[in-house]
């Protein structure tokens, strides 16, 4: 089938979805999740040819373990399958209402958005993630993964379509586009009147792509040039152990930091403390001309560029600056409005930084690689939205809805 | 000043506005409203020139109408800018939040959305209207009116500047752009990094082009083919009161019906009392050959472009139906999302129709016509969504609006 017959498909089955109760979309779920662990070997066999024809093209050793998947792995995702099936159903909930002066009774209520595609890369595990999540918040999606995951996606598409038709629902529910050319993700991009969302799960290069060719409403997801300010008040034990685990404890991720800003009163301290921890994790260091005076020529001189890149590796910038208002006025330069902190004493300028931080998250006194669906209490995360509209920070399946107004009356006319 | 220049100025007054508490914001706007009043002849002369303009050009009476300002509209403007100021300050709310099982201790507020871009046709009061939400919000708006209203619109920006600067607010919050080529809004729908949102307020010619081109996310408004359909258990009396005023209360506005849809068991009844309500409008009916064959020949036949089309004019489209099933899907097909209507006697059929129409407001006997932010008392309206992220339906100042969370912890990591 053709893209556009394909969304088609997926948007007929959507009101099916709309309509699903709970109890079926759960008894769907289950159903999904048996059915992984019933066919780990025929998984297992398609993403060995994944891998196998990664390997001949070369690919990095990072991403290959980001492809692979063992009997472990999906075990792990069949439990998280699970996991989702005993999350509360947000479709329905009474978001709010009220009688006008004219009897007129209002509710908003929650409903499902409709047909979400979803453009994302390498990893297959984003394929059941993506799919269970818009299943459980009555959603259809359209699918487009990477091509390096073509035939585990389509295996696992596969398995969970089969549990859908299981259970009486639609198997375009969670539909799939197995065609992986550069032309199938543009045609996405302009299903107007068919998709309602679309929502690019990847790299910086996949998300502006999306951004800037997109007609089909957007939600931007996941860059995260992220800062650890130190105060001048701060805790340097404390300090330094943010500013490590935000760094450290896995830099390829988007909640990770990438710039460490620390007040000139506190510069020493603060960096003689920090150096051996970075050390013990080989952390190359980029800072401005005061870091390199206090730590030698072990830093490399930062640039404009350093303090705009995402490094997403054991690599950090370091500015020392002499004011609160200079490091807010950086992070609002360079930051990516993902997560910020502070580390400080000082509640005025706790209160500050909180108010002036133009971020999804903004932390005081703690790391921010607690940006997750999971730390923040939503159960589940289909992405971490940096724009403003519709959703900021951890999406979970509230995000992944909309709502309509009934409006109940007795013949009232205007 | 050029439009990046102008946008990176309204950037830049964005963090003041955001911080500004209510006490100055609603000063703010009472010194708009005096500065209005106060300079009603400057105001009125400017818009002379408009009408002279737009006379010369040959524009069509009702668009004239629209586009002039006497001192009664100056001083309801003024008025409803005072009304706004009335209005709860939706920033700072504090929207959820909870202490995590790891002491981290979280809160989600309600936060500006930043730089508001809002491109819009002929009427000026928009331009009132549009500055006042936004500030109102703690945004700050980029205004970019139409050509025809230009000397009307340069003014009442004016006027509202001088009264910001007068409070020590940055006449920046409320940019506005008098270059009224192509050009100009073509470069504002690139404006990413700069413009938070852009909202087009306008025909769909105008909201066409924003969605196909605009790369910073939009936020669709105001297309409206709204339907009303009578169900078989309908009262007779009610439907006609209802369909009447849906269609002729003021045929030019989006949350007018465009056609009628009537169950065949109630149709021959239905539209004959319906019939001599619509001569009374001289409304031109458009019908399917039931409807023809019970009518006569005074109805034209109606073809699949009259169903897709928004007349915004004395004119209508009636179809008869067999089922609610084949309403509905009539409805989901040729509708815009915007506003449904059902007028039946039936609990069964309203639920099933407020179930599965798939709109922003889904009706049970009551006029399509209370789709508005005043009749559901959010108090003002930026505008009526018809997109399902983000907001839905009338936006008022909650809608201008985003979220942020604040994270507060004693040194977690992670």
């Amino acid at each position: 089938m053709s893209v556009l017959e394909l969304a088609l498909c997926a948007k007929s089955a959507a009101p099916i979805l709309a309509q699903a109760d709970s109890n079926l979309k759960n008894k769907a779920l289950f159903a999904i999740a048996d059915a992984i662990e019933r066919n780990v070997d025929n998984i297992l066999r398609e993403n060995a040819k994944d891998i196998q024809n990664a390997k001949a093209s070369g690919i990095s050793a990072s991403l290959i373990d980001r492809l692979s998947l063992s009997e472990k792995r999906l075990r792990s995702i069949a439990d998280s399958v699970r996991e989702v099936a005993g999350l509360n159903d947000p479709i329905g909930e009474v978001l709010g209402g009220c009688v006008r002066p004219n009897g007129l009774a209002i509710r908003k209520i929650r409903v499902p958005i409709g047909v979400c595609g979803i453009i994302y890369e390498a990893r297959p595990n984003v394929t059941v993630d993506a799919a269970v999540l818009c299943l459980k918040s009555g959603n259809v999606c359209l699918l487009r993964g990477g091509k390096e995951a073509i035939c585990s996606n389509s295996i696992l598409v596969s398995v969970m379509q089969e549990a859908l038709r299981s259970v009486g629902l639609p198997a375009a529910a969670v539909s799939f586009i197995n065609d992986v050319s550069r032309e199938s993700s543009n045609e996405m991009m302009k299903l107007n009147g068919i998709l309602d969302v679309l929502i690019p799960r990847g790299g910086a290069g996949l998300i502006n792509a999306v951004v800037n060719n997109s007609t089909v409403p957007v939600i931007q997801t996941g860059v995260g040039n992220c800062h650890i300010y130190v105060d001048s008040s701060a805790d340097i034990g404390m300090a330094v152990d943010i500013a490590v685990n935000a760094k450290c404890s896995r830099p390829s991720v988007c909640n990770a930091a990438e710039t460490f800003l620390v007040h000139s009163s506190i510069a020493s301290a603060f960096l003689f403390a920090l150096k051996p921890r970075l050390d013990e994790y080989s952390v190359e260091t980029h800072g401005c001309d005061i870091t390199k005076k206090i730590l030698g020529d072990c830093v490399i001189p930062a640039t404009e560029e350093d303090y705009e890149k995402e490094y997403l590796d054991y690599k950090v910038a370091i500015k020392v600056v002499d004011s609160l208002d200079e490091a807010i006025d950086h992070i609002n330069k360079f930051g990516t409005r993902h997560s910020e902190c502070i580390v400080t004493s000082d509640v005025f300028s706790a209160e500050t930084f909180t108010k002036k931080i133009d971020a999804a998250a903004v932390y005081v006194n703690a790391s921010t690689r607690f940006t997750d669906g999971g730390e923040f209490g939503l159960g589940a995360e289909i992405g971490i939205s940096t724009q403003k509209l519709h959703a900021r920070g951890p999406m979970g399946l509230s995000e992944l809805t909309t709502y309509k107004y009934i409006v109940s009356g007795n013949g009232q006319i205007r």
